[in-house]
């Protein structure tokens, strides 16, 4: 049997090769966290390499992504189906085995990661997760949901802002089955980091409630003993600090930045080979080593124990074990279409005026009570967002069968805990937070965005119609910017029906995440047709019309619906033929079919006009050059929200003088 | 003489009023923080209202910015030209006490707070310059640069991130005269926190080297003696963890959330003014009162010892006098316009490929060693942002004579860092990061240029030109999203020339940030008329032209003006008339008249193809109706650069393409 260390130069050998060949990579952290790594794969992890899809598996998170090739070749090594081509093809085009790691659950790759300290954010999201549905859904002697989260992650991390808001959290929420593996090497990418990172990090994360163990992390017996005890600890969550040497192995270059984010150089490799007494060719594991590290038949044997208790489970609890399967597979309940009816209907109720906030709690008691997947939250903002539905229960540390999370004023820690839930499974995780603190969590939602994630970010207070909380609160770019994330679906709902549609169709929108954008002031309710109401999933859709062709067409969004409405009666009162169009999803309009689009925005009218109250940029597309758009391109200011509109322009008067205007200038 | 007691409570007072009379605002804790507010203006602070610009004054910033009515009160008290008026004001359009503090020197408010956690970064900024600035000013016998910055926060700053990156910094770099107050009153706004916030905070500090206290926040002998501490240690910062009550005064409501946000109500204002014994009707303060809190005279006596102090310097040091007081007052060296030309001249000497990313330093090199006041430094990404000049000198926690900051892995800590190297003056910060991790830092950013400072953001590795770090690294929304950004001005310089003049006009652009954003890949030299040259500052430009009318402009930036230059020769070398616009600043050539405007972008040419790689969404503006826009609406992928950007589209040939579709489309 081959020893510890012989099993970790299987990855320092595949690291340094990979990133050879590919002449672009980090070595220094797979070689430096190979023994760490070996320990938790071979003797800890409870994982199928066969079924990556395992529920109850145990999570691991590479939250230092740059370390890509050592996630690669444990998958590789241990059994799952990344082969040792792709890891031949590290960093090319085409190839799995991406520069950092992508989300790809076949092939056992939890969540991307590279973006510091996300990684450790998903961990908790991930191990909430694990509390939160354990709580819901195990009974007596049938912990059908039980596993661990397993986060690696260095000193990078843990310099992030990010990993304090997670790591608190983990804390205040006693998320004991998450386990953090420090690689504390004492090295960043600009040298040693204690002329920048100075902190007691153990020390950091006992005033965080965490259990903390210090050991040397190329010890592998020690790591061993520490991994142990951390799983022994049920309360606290787990930091294990390993003091480990960047590059370990690599003859000149170990212990030094150099080893951080390059290639070694043929002459490096050439002596750590010979230091590992390495003799087989590159991208070859001799047969001893590759069965040693083989967890295809203990992985097997592992999730058949597994199954054996969940069919136990399945049979005593035939209602749960369906109920669970179906939030798993990430399915809505056989009656949702009835829900999403029954929440349209009764925003169609709706006469006065509302915020929209409002109108979106309404749909959510009416929908959350169908859909007990949602797990609700705010970065501290609960009655401001309107987050909290009638049967909402918080998670608490000592009872986690709950349905919303105190996330504290924590806007990335929640969103990236959010990805974390939702890459977790069984659950659709929404959270709530000012428009314009979306600033502060931007990279955790192009996360979701980019790994496809069902995340529902609810952002209230949409405007300069928030008031006299002034311009540090007013979102003026955070819209169109928003909607520049790809794959970012952004509603911003005009009245409590469009609010009420923005719900349902964020929750039915699988592969991605949605911002739903909500207004602090009331708004009025707009009048509607069963043809308008059935094309507000379209994204844009014509909400009031002229007799004939137009002259003119307007856009509109949000609180800005209702004085374009204003504009246009009175411009089609004067005899003009001026169309209304509501967009609430500039990204569902665009992926409508050409025909329907030039149903809503005919070519043939190039008078148009766009309102919106915040940046103009984005709304030249839509109103192309002959187009007026009528925006704010500048700060806001403190004030009484009517006084703002005024100021700035944003009025009915601004629009019908903009249409008539830009009538005029048609016809000239 | 009042007690300490009576003198806070005028605090309570003025807060409860103007809150009720905007019936808007936060009165929570500025009642709790009254009485540590009264020992710090009253008996530590060393400031003069008669002068708020008195270089070394006592920094004081307001992190938990939605105390607003704390600050407004503390400088109308002392006799900032804060009125009563202002205060009757509060809120409303206008007037300058808006809900959230806003930098205004005039009267006092060193920064605009209320995004959390960002004051005490602004702060750590703050107390770095006043580090730095004595380190290279200050004589033996002579300290003219020797104050304190004093920072209060709440629970929300100390739960965001920015709190973690901030304060770890500044342990690390032993900024000992920066001195946080932290208001423990244990309510946030969904309540009590110890629900989603159980940290131990002093160890928390502890651990990142800090000197920590915890007091009664409500004792003001105890926080007298706490503040005395403080400042008579040297070498750490310190946190005064106060114990407070959140709403103290107010008979039923004290200790609870229902103070935090919210007028207190008339009954409430009646109860604790009949505790305070306070009989003076709203907006008065009784003479003795506002006798007790003047600190004019004091503050007067203050500056005018501090004068004779710089008085002696001056007549010693006259060079460094006038050096210093050149930086403080923002102006650039006598011979800057020399320095412009010669890096410019440096630039245009460059032949063969070089990345802008190399560019920027070489022009770095040519100014930093005249402009000592440019203060470097990365987010750990130096020598991959090449921020380093030549004469670049770490600072270090026991020598503060340097030029150059390692940041660390904190990109939103570095921002708002820098935003408060800004504020404090005499230092023209500069930051590198990569442009994808802007998104960490973006509402910084975003308060950089709500503040109008000149902080310079160095983003490198600015598209999928950067290769196989893959799309996590990969900027695909970010400038634009950045462009959306009010007041920010983005240039994207196409080669070393324009990264010259980049480099320059951001240090000249005194009114707000500038992104400076440049390639990781190297990029050919353009060539350029004299005219061409001269414009570059304009932000927009003909860099190639064919003879007569255009039958079609093209639109590059950065790394895409070499390849649609390729195409534009293509296009003409067929016989058709095709000009090239270099449009490295869009903010720049929007501020254009419109006949220059005209010149580079005649009305009359609708065949437009813009081409950037990254989102189109901005450039719909720029080509009209009848455009095309070659860019990026996706992620991107691990691979080789040239691979990425042809399996993207982002090829010589793709313009063509485009160029003459659009030609035909104009003719047909």
């Amino acid at each position: 049997m081959p020893t510890r260390r012989e099993l970790a130069n299987v990855i320092r050998v595949l690291a340094m090769d990979a990133v050879q060949q590919a002449n672009s990579g980090h070595p220094g952290a797979p070689m430096g966290m190979a023994d760490i790594a070996e320990v938790l794969w071979r003797d800890f992890m409870k994982y199928n390499p066969g079924n990556p899809h395992w529920w109850n598996r145990d999570r691991f998170i590479l939250s230092n992504g740059h370390a890509s090739m050592l996630l690669y070749a444990l998958l590789h090594l241990s059994g799952y189906p990344v082969t040792m081509d792709e890891l031949r093809n590290f960093r090319q085009l085409g190839s799995r085995t991406a520069g950092h790691p992508e989300h790809d659950l076949d092939l056992g790759i939890e969540t991307t990661t590279g973006p510091l300290g996300q990684g450790l954010a998903n961990g908790v999201g991930m191990a909430l997760a694990e509390k939160i549905l354990a709580a819901h859904f195990n009974r007596p002697d049938l912990p059908i949901i039980d596993h661990c989260t397993w986060v690696f992650c260095g000193d990078g991390c843990l310099m992030e802002g990010i990993s304090h808001e997670a790591c608190s959290l983990a804390g205040t929420l006693k998320l004991g089955k998450l386990i953090v593996f420090y690689d504390d090497n004492g090295i960043s990418i600009d040298g040693k980091v204690k002329g920048w990172f100075a902190d007691d990090t153990p020390k950091r994360f006992e005033a965080y409630g965490w259990h903390v163990q210090s050991v040397d992390g190329q010890d592998g017996e020690a790591v061993a003993r520490a991994t142990a005890s951390a799983r022994s600890e049920a309360d606290r969550p787990s930091m294990i600090c390993c003091k480990t040497v960047i590059g370990w192995g690599a003859p000149t270059k170990a212990g030094t930045k150099a080893t951080h984010g390059e290639p070694l150089g043929a002459e490096e490799v050439a002596g750590a080979k010979q230091a590992f007494n390495w003799t087989a060719p590159p991208f070859t594991v001799p047969a001893e080593l590759q069965k040693a590290w083989s967890h295809t038949e203990a992985g097997r044997a592992a999730e058949d124990e597994w199954k054996q208790l969940y069919g136990r489970y399945r049979s005593a609890h035939p209602e749960a074990a369906a109920e669970l399967a179906r939030r798993l597979d990430g399915k809505l309940p056989a009656d949702w279409s009835q829900t999403r009816k029954a929440a349209v209907t009764a925003a169609q109720a709706v006469t006065g005026a509302q915020a929209t906030r409002v109108s979106s709690q309404a749909t959510l008691n009416v929908i959350g009570i169908k859909l007990p997947e949602l797990l609700g939250g705010s970065a501290d903002l609960t009655g401001s967002n309107n987050t909290l539905q009638k049967i909402s229960k918080a998670i608490e540390p000592g009872d986690a069968a709950g349905n919303y999370v105190y996330y504290g004023v924590r806007e990335f820690g929640m969103t990236a805990a959010m990805n974390g839930l939702a890459l977790h499974g069984g659950l659709i995780p929404y959270g709530g937070t000012f428009l314009t603190f979306s600033d502060y969590a931007r990279n955790g939602v192009r996360m979701a965005a980019l790994m496809h994630q069902r995340v529902l970010l609810v952002y209230t207070h949409d405007s300069i119609g928030l008031g006299e909380d002034g311009p540090t609160h007013q979102p003026i770019e955070h819209l169109n910017s928003l909607r520049l994330i790809p794959n970012l679906s952004l509603w911003r709902p005009a009245d409590a029906v469009e609010s009420a549609v923005a719900w349902c169709e964020a929750i039915e929108h699988e592969s991605g995440p949605s911002a739903l954008i909500f207004t602090r002031q009331g708004l009025a309710q707009m009048p509607r047709t069963p043809a308008a109401l059935e094309a507000i999933a379209r994204g844009g859709y014509v909400l009031a019309d002229c007799t004939g062709a137009p002259q003119c067409v307007v856009i509109a969004t949000g609180s800005e619906v209702a004085l374009a409405l204003e504009a246009v009666k009175s411009a089609n009162a004067r005899g003009k033929c001026v169309r209304l169009v509501s967009m609430p999803c500039t990204e569902r309009f665009d992926a409508q079919d050409a025909a329907y689009r030039e149903t809503v925005l005919p070519a043939a009218v190039t008078a148009r006009v766009a309102v919106e109250a915040g940046s103009t940029g984005l709304w030249w597309r839509y109103v192309g050059s002959g187009g007026r758009v009528i925006g704010i391109d500048h700060y806001g200011a403190s004030g009484k929200a009517p006084e703002l509109f005024k100021k700035f322009g944003i009025t009915a008067d601004h629009v019908l003088q903009e249409i008539l205007a830009s009538i005029k200038g048609t016809v000239t």
